[in-house]
């Protein structure tokens, strides 16, 4: 798969072994930045890597700081290339963020191939070419559009990952093939159990037709000022749920959770068919297990944290919703507090009530 | 004038007094960044700024870094419109660099007004969207490209410049103008005397048509990866001349320097018509008027300098070099250190043989 993007074209390279790290840890003039626990599970693929060009990465929220990025551009001053040094990285999402910005802001830009770990990150966040580094108390305040030269996805990653992961990568499945329309819904409805199973070939199907979906979106609006906005459906209620929950709640968990949120707002303005927010929903409900009540979170955080969405750009509660029509999002400026409210409710009773 | 740039079409206003200051006060959601000394001297046209969205910058190399950015980054979270808040910056390059990287870093990028103050940052680097920031003893090792949404030149702020800095200014003028070819270096010959005597008339003109000569190169290689690398022309012989000088010499008066050493080199291979470089050199002298002498420093340092261009991707001497041929620039890969040295030497006998 090519992405076609204002820097550059970039291919999608899906890998069905872990022979290509051999051959990327041969890159020339390149410091390889893995996240340590990778690179123990994967130690083996990497051993051909100079011990002075490789760079480990404790991949938590704390490291997705500024001080982080700065280590490794100063580290890659050693490489005489300079703007011909090239970056290679191996992880999830917050490997991602962190080097997607080095490899923007080092030299005014250099050659970048990044290697999704995740489900998250392979269905999701590896296109689009957003970066993120948070600073002080502010989530995400940094961050840029500069996407990787390459990229290279492997299912094979996605055994080693916690159920907890697993689960949170496949809710952005489910979501972008609903999203994809009756033809998505149905393919997903027929495959969640193998997905589950943690299928290869399975998972390589569904992150292809993943990204393939939002292709569409960040190809015609790559800055995020119109079209891709669409791509945010179900976000607005996903982070308020990872901000209230202090991010107890994984990301697209909260996005799964979310999408029933949003849908049921959509039902009661008439814009979804109920046997439609049904389905969705029985499919969503098999990839989200929580141990927390949303309930018991006062109503105010959770309008205050949609509010300081930075997607928020007016005082008004903007949120996508989707439609009967496949792919034809709507973006609306007019959630009520009310409509927040009776969704929680209606994804806490349903979540209840399944088990 | 309207530039071209894969992120925005952005618009460079030519004015022909300060009053749009005063509208500019009116931007909405905005945060001014100036330059204290210009603010100092302009007071009066920025008295309609709220002080709490007032940010001055001691426009310096050691205040042109990531702390800089990022303390108006957080200055900026207390505007509630985020992504479409708005910053307006006034001031020469450090304060573009500062503020463009802002611009491009803060919510993945917002709106951006720049009002370049000094004749350097109006005729040359107002437009191209670069923007870099010093890391510890790097200069410029951070950067990215981001151009503003709007541009306004005002050459009245040409009139509190010092000589030094508006002589530098000049250097770049009268190089863009020779580049452009004959019609350029008769049009510079002519104007010259005016354009010392700060004619604002005669300068607006000239900022214009350098603009316009940039523009044909920016826009078709945005990112310096090809056709824009021509415009490096005379800055690997000035960049070295800044380094080796400990930035004793003013940027432009290094790339005008830089100049005559490039044609020396070109004009001793054939690729460059003596009448042409004497002309130009005639003309470039008038804006050079330095205090040092650049035979004092040892060969090496030059040399070494050279090759720490982060430009310079091999191991080999690169440097463009102007042809007879008007806008037909070329890169050779091998200078020779002999080169450099005779291109020295017959500078410093040139400057000194005008005294």
């Amino acid at each position: 798969m090519i992405i076609h993007s204002k820097f550059k074209d970039y291919e999608v390279h899906m890998e069905s072994n872990f022979d290509f790290l051999r051959e990327l840890s041969q890159t020339p003039n390149a410091e390889f930045v893995i996240d340590e626990k990778v690179y123990g599970l994967y130690k083996t693929y990497f051993k051909e890597i100079p011990e002075e060009r490789l760079f480990l990465v404790e991949a938590t929220e704390e490291h997705k700081v500024i001080e982080t990025a700065l280590a490794i551009c100063e580290k890659m001053t050693e490489i005489p290339a300079k703007r011909n040094a090239h970056l290679v990285s191996v992880g999830g999402g917050i490997i991602q963020d962190i080097t997607g910005f080095v490899a923007n802001v080092l030299y005014r830009g250099i050659p970048w191939t990044f290697v999704p770990t995740t489900l998250l990150a392979s269905c999701d966040s590896c296109i689009g070419g957003k970066t993120s580094l948070n600073y002080k108390k502010y989530k995400n305040l940094l961050g840029t559009f500069y996407p990787p030269d390459a990229l290279h996805i492997c299912p094979g990653f996605f055994q080693t990952l916690s159920e907890r992961d697993f689960e949170s990568g496949l809710g952005e499945v489910v979501k972008f093939n609903i999203m994809a329309g009756e033809h998505g819904l149905k393919n997903i409805e027929d495959n969640i159990d193998r997905l589950l199973a943690r299928d290869e070939d399975c998972l390589k199907q569904f992150v292809y037709s993943s990204l393939e979906f939002k292709k569409g979106f960040i190809e015609v609006d790559e800055f995020d000022r119109g079209e891709r906005i669409k791509l945010n459906f179900a976000h607005t209620f996903g982070h308020a749920i990872e901000t209230v929950t202090g991010y107890e709640i994984p990301h697209g968990t909260a996005v799964a959770i979310g999408m029933i949120m949003a849908n049921r707002v959509a039902e009661r303005r008439g814009m979804l068919d109920s046997e439609i927010a049904r389905r969705s929903e029985k499919v969503l409900l098999r990839v989200i297990h929580i141990g927390i009540d949303l309930n018991e979170y006062p109503l105010e955080r959770f309008i205050s944290a949609m509010r300081k969405d930075k997607k928020q750009t007016s005082e008004h509660l903007t949120a996508v919703l989707m439609t009967n029509v496949a792919k034809d999002l709507k973006i609306v400026h007019d959630v009520q507090i009310e409509e927040v409210a009776d969704a929680r409710d209606y994804f806490e009773q349903l979540y209840h009530a399944q088990a």
